[in-house]
């Protein structure tokens, strides 16, 4: 045990890392899995060719083979031979246990895999045991009406999408925390280790509890190329890359081998002995007396070749263990050769001694699988929805800022909600289901109330003025967007509840992720056996108007531009105008399934508008008319605003122009829930067009501040009948480190324009628009001489307060 | 140099790889070096706390503090050091060096040191080097109209903005490349290394060539903390990190420490060896008989107190060596005793011994720093432009598919752009400033003609199977966008070419990367000594609309509404809808300056519309009528279309329409420069509303089929006057591993919807919809069972062709 704790010298990897030569599987146990290799081998590139005489019961003809080819061999039989691996190690050790497939590419092995141990046909019951089973399992693949080529929400025991590369290390450490019994083998390989995501995810064991969490046991697979290339980590040496894992904390088990045989006895005394060394971790760190020290957590690097089994040679060039076994490794069947090389290859397989003349898995070999849930296609951790339990909710109302008027206080928006989420998360402890994450600005953003009841994760080293971390904490901190949502990710998949809090600018980082895991929850809707999951709930604060520290770079609000793109059924985007509202935004968010909910709100003290009841009616409505701002009756001009500093800007306007125009009608309109503005039949959220007309009019000019780019009020508007009255200020690219003030006076969207916006639509007033030009014009003017001479805000503007 | 080279068993890091304890500077070098820190380390303090009072000629008072406190202290002072001695090292090596600065909220920092050196008073005059020229300097600092907190555009000497983290490393490389001479001091935060783009960027030194390429130098600065937490490197013991920077294939020298004294003759050991190192290496491979291996760059790893020299105690809490160093020390001045500890901090550098009287930097220590362009802060490679040579390329006719008639002949558009950019390589190899870009999809892209001239940039170890592999090449692939965006943002920063060719879904991974520098270029277009730069030129193929082996993972076209929402003056993009569009665009790509171009083109064979000559004049324009599928005179209905695909089907439903509505006229309009849609107040590529009435109606429906999300083009077009009538088509979510046309069919994007949409909104030909309802619904219905029966496409689609 000390061995793996303390922090050795490193000595030559090939004396102390490569797995002892021995011979852990008996000859008719190895004999029987290399059959179980060999079957779910055949079953890929049959999904991949076949469309018909899948026993290969004849002779192959042009008439079997389908008319477009589609698939990716290479890694398939690497990651067919992990899993018939995993299968023992399950079997041996009643081991709970779920797998990440990184190169998805293999889809092929993964439902191979699940169709053998039975999994597959306990989802799919068309797709029997049996000869048509098999028939119908190989037309569907890659097929329209089909099934992916890729390890998908459709694969029956996976949680990761294996068509964006780079996620899979970080969806592997969220399944794990919490869930102490739980190993989660991870299959990286060597293409996406390339990528940026899953380089920073190799640190993420410094945020591994062996004490709380349960295991991730890495596995880089070196099959050693990508479409095209070699990879960079199967040309640096065995040294340089043993160097390279310990690192990043491991201790690297090498397997490498062309031969089977080998290879078989190989990575089963790997995964023994690594099996060994995580629970000798676990045992001590949850012995009476824990070391507290950070383990190093045992890998494995297999080393085999790429479209192993496959054709070697096809067309006098080189395919098994080159790029060229990536995809289809024998196309074009015009050349009557390549349906010789295909029957041949097929044939190596000897399908007739795995299957029996019906199609069905002989026993001898599908005895090897486990049973139930513990088959990998059937661990509930790998459908988390079966898992799920609601988080324990505190009264939000309780955590409510105190107001008797509006405008009557002023209060910051996320330190509130940091006090309500504290309440949520200790209410949680004892269910150990609820975390938080941020990249290094959970107190930027001011939720820092949460370290009163949990710290901050940490398991590597400390020093005595560190404050709140702590090795059980259930707050995630980290400087990567990409481990946040990652991890993140894995946490909700596999049932659990979570909020990341971040910088509205820098969310853009993880726009592909965010991309992905709305594409698997829009499919995982149209999957019966998927069961619900908690929702993507993020917080974007820290926001493009509030950025005096940072400038241009922190500022950009176009995430959500982007989270509108992705389909109505999983999209909410929410832009409560004070702190009241965002704790009823947020605690429906929490309480929600299956969506991607983003929430912005900014950190600052600002003044407060609603009740808790009025917010709580407002939020639930999505969109209201502010009776308290707005004229009785008939309006000259609809106000309307979105977002925080909208909001605010958009009300100081309408005491500038009661002061100034004081026969002016104004209405004021704010929108909590964007989606509101979408017609009904875009979006379930939409209002229906009767409510929307009567609040915004269809006649009457709509002044509408945004917080983010004014597109998008257009875009989700402009099939409204009152649209083309709409007149849209937002975010229109203008920053740099200035005021908060300036910032919006940049962007036009301050309270000046916005009044001199309303003044220049109405008709009737429209003749006393000079006077008023003059009057606004003068007083920007005081305001640039203002910044000029350095001072700060414009007096006014900083001590502005509502009145009516 | 054996050492450098070889792949040696890895010892203890505390043995062999601290620098010597030896004391390379004289007594009287370290005293004004120490003198020099401690000037910018004063100057640093001065920008972000005074407005006046700069030499401290009085007690400080309340009215010499800024009312606003901005900036970031934690990281300045280790970045001062650094500077002093990196001067050191140019000064008496006479080097060309730059320094990319990762941690950029250092912005005081490196203000300070080019206006100690000259530099910032050569690009600001109005920043004299006087009293007065240093009390402008401090006001102007994180001031409305003056600087921001960040390393910047505006910044001397920088390529790197330094507010969104995790770029430098991938900036030093490309900036590095085919600059022999060149050193590139790459400084990385602590922070910033915990980011998946840096974490990627490691691996970089597999694609450096030390025959042909520059150095890069990176440097580990651990100050042990980010915003508000430890940092993950600084907390895994030395052994740890120098196993993880020996994977990364570096060898690492590790300065630490926190006395001063001690500290500088570390560092400037460790300098002298890494450069010694360096230029060994570059000897050896620069020799007639250079071994051909990749050595092991050095590194240093420098653990330094975050805010070294601020205040040790606020407030009886540690802020030296704490995150709470991180961005302003004290604040709060309500408190007295916190002027009080100002003024003992900033009394503490002693800067009446630094500057004279008239603020004058003595020129004892002034005398220190380097001259002319070899100041970091004037060297030209910081300011590409001033360095840019165009391209020579090569006449784009000659690369033309030629065809007789629209739709006469098939071709693979990007095949074609490849024939034109491997003569481009050719005509530059000996320039050596143009390079190919791509995540390991050059080929798959169908751009591999290049590789006739050049290879694939590969330092680490080959096979005998490999291809297209060189040390040399110029195509450079990794599995990693971030790497492929960031490479390229640091060779064009630093005045090289290049083109990014991606697929398209996975392009939004540089999402955030594109934001930075689109703002950077916007900001640089203010800043008059910053010259232009070639512009980032994108390549997007492998497209939403043919994904056969992929699926949904792959599809999502959302990178155009994000390119959108940044600045017109610097993006543009294109859909040309055919290989002589594409190679017409890709040349004016290749010839612009300071600008995002985003192509869009499909690799697979398509049909041919238009001759060279109508390409090049259809692109110029921007968009255009075709007549060749148009009736002539008064349309019913305006077929528009953008993108490959949609033309294709556009056509293809103008065919239908004719057999099946033969009186009906249609106009076929054509968009391949997307930003022609804006207004001209909008963007300078905008269509004048005169000629964008008589091109699409104010009247008549028009079907637009948009290679996106439908709501781009309403968003770019909203204001238009016929905008009410546009119906557009395009991408909305649906998607599968499946067939092309289904995937058409999916979106409603395919020939017949487009077809019934132009029935349905022509008021006379509405009558007729049912029976075409009717047919179109068989057709489809074909097409469904078709599928089902695992068939290819529609016979009827797949052998459609033009005919008029």
């Amino acid at each position: 045990m000390d061995a793996l704790l303390e922090r050795s010298p490193l000595g030559n990897p090939h004396t102390d890392i490569r797995a002892a030569e021995a011979s852990p599987l008996s000859p008719d146990l190895l004999r029987r899995m290399h059959g179980y290799w060999r079957a779910a081998n055949y079953l890929s590139v049959g999904q991949i060719y076949l469309r018909a005489n899948p026993l290969l019961e004849r002779p192959l003809t042009l008439a079997d083979i389908k008319p477009r080819l589609l698939g990716h061999w290479g890694t398939t039989p690497g990651l067919n031979l992990l899993y018939v691996h995993f299968n023992r190690l399950i079997v041996e050790h009643d081991l709970d246990m779920i797998a990440i497939i990184g190169p998805g590419h293999g889809g092929p092995g993964i439902v191979a895999q699940t169709y053998l141990e039975g999994s597959y046909t306990e989802r799919y019951p068309a797709i029997e045991r049996s000869r048509g089973g098999m028939e119908r399992l190989f037309r569907q693949f890659s097929w329209p009406g089909g099934i992916p080529s890729h390890v998908a929400p459709e694969t029956p025991g996976s949680i990761h999408e294996g068509g964006e590369l780079g996620y899979s290390l970080a969806h592997a450490y969220g399944a794990a925390f919490d869930n102490p019994d739980l190993i989660v083998a991870c299959v990286i390989g060597d293409g996406e280790a390339e990528t940026g995501a899953l380089a920073a995810s190799w640190h993420s064991n410094k945020f591994l509890n062996p004490a709380r969490d349960g295991a991730v046991l890495p596995i880089l697979h070196l099959n050693g190329f990508k479409i095209a290339n070699p990879t960079v980590l199967a040309r640096i040496g065995d040294e340089e890359l043993a160097s390279l894992l310990r690192g990043y904390g491991h201790e690297p088990f090498f397997v490498e081998g062309d031969d089977p045989m080998f290879v078989h006895q190989q990575l089963a005394g790997a995964l023994d002995t690594v099996l060994d060394h995580i629970r000798t971790i676990q045992r001590e760190a949850r012995s009476a007396t824990p070391s507290g020290l950070r383990p190093r957590w045992p890998m494995i690097v297999l080393r085999t070749p790429k479209g192993w089994t496959g054709p070697k040679i096809v067309d006098g060039k080189p395919v098994e263990g080159t790029w060229r076994a990536h995809q289809v490794p024998i196309a074009d069947f015009d050349n009557p050769e390549h349906l010789v090389l295909l029957e041949a290859w097929m044939r190596s397989y000897r399908a007739e001694e795995l299957f029996d003349a019906t199609g069905k898995f002989r026993e001898e070999f599908a005895s090897l699988a486990p049973t139930g849930h513990r088959r990998m296609g059937s661990n509930p951790h790998a459908n988390g929805g079966e898992l799920m339990r609601s988080l324990a909710l505190p009264n939000f109302r309780s955590h409510a800022v105190a107001l008797t008027a509006p405008g009557g206080v002023r209060a910051p928006a996320t330190a509130t909600l940091g006090s309500y989420l504290k309440e949520a998360m200790a209410l949680n402890l004892g269910a150990s289901n609820m975390r938080l994450f941020g990249p290094d600005e959970t107190a930027s953003n001011r939720l820092q109330a949460v370290y009163d009841v949990t710290g901050k994760t940490w398991m590597a080293e400390t020093e005595p003025n560190d404050t709140d971390l702590a090795q059980d904490g259930r707050v995630m901190e980290v400087l990567s967007e990409h481990l946040c949502q990652g991890w993140l990710e894995g946490y909700l998949l596999t049932g659990r509840h979570g909020l990341f809090s971040c910088y509205e600018a820098f969310v853009h980082i993880v726009d592909s992720m965010v991309n992905q895991h709305a594409k698997w929850l829009t499919t995982t809707r149209t999957i019966p056996w998927r069961k619900p999951i908690a929702s993507l709930n993020y917080l974007l604060t820290s926001h493009v108007w509030r950025q005096d520290h940072n400038g241009s770079s922190h500022q950009d609000p176009g995430f959500l531009d982007h989270v509108a793109n992705k389909t109505a059924e999983v999209t909410r985007i929410y832009l409560p105008p004070d702190a009241n509202c965002l704790l009823s935004v947020a605690d429906h968010c929490l309480r929600s399934r299956n969506y991607v909910n983003v929430i912005v709100a900014g950190k600052q003290p600002e003044w407060q508008w609603l009740t808790i009841d009025e917010a709580v009616r407002h939020c639930t409505t999505g969109a209201g008319i502010w009776d308290w701002a707005s004229d009785d009756g008939d309006p000259d001009v609809v106000l309307a605003c979105a977002g925080d500093v909208p909001t605010l800007e958009t009300l100081a306007a309408t005491t500038l122009l009661r002061e100034y125009v004081p026969d002016i009608r104004i209405r004021v309109v704010n929108v909590v829930d964007l989606m509101v503005l979408q017609p009904q039949s875009e979006h379930p959220h939409g209002m229906d067009d009767r409510a929307f007309d009567a609040m915004f009019t269809t006649d009457r000019p709509v002044i509408f501040a945004f917080h983010g780019y004014p597109s998008l009020v257009h875009r989700l508007a402009y099939a409204r009948h009152g649209h083309h009255n709409f007149h849209v200020r937002g975010y229109k690219g203008e920053g740099t480190t200035t005021t908060p003030f300036d910032m919006v006076v940049m962007n036009d969207l301050d309270r000046y324009r916005l009044a001199l916006d309303a003044i220049e639509r109405v008709p009737r007033l429209k003749d006393r628009v000079p006077a008023e030009t003059a009057r606004y014009w003068g007083l920007m003017e005081r305001h640039k001489l203002y910044v000029a001479e350095q001072g700060d805000d414009l007096p006014e503007v900083r001590d502005w307060q509502w009145t009516r």
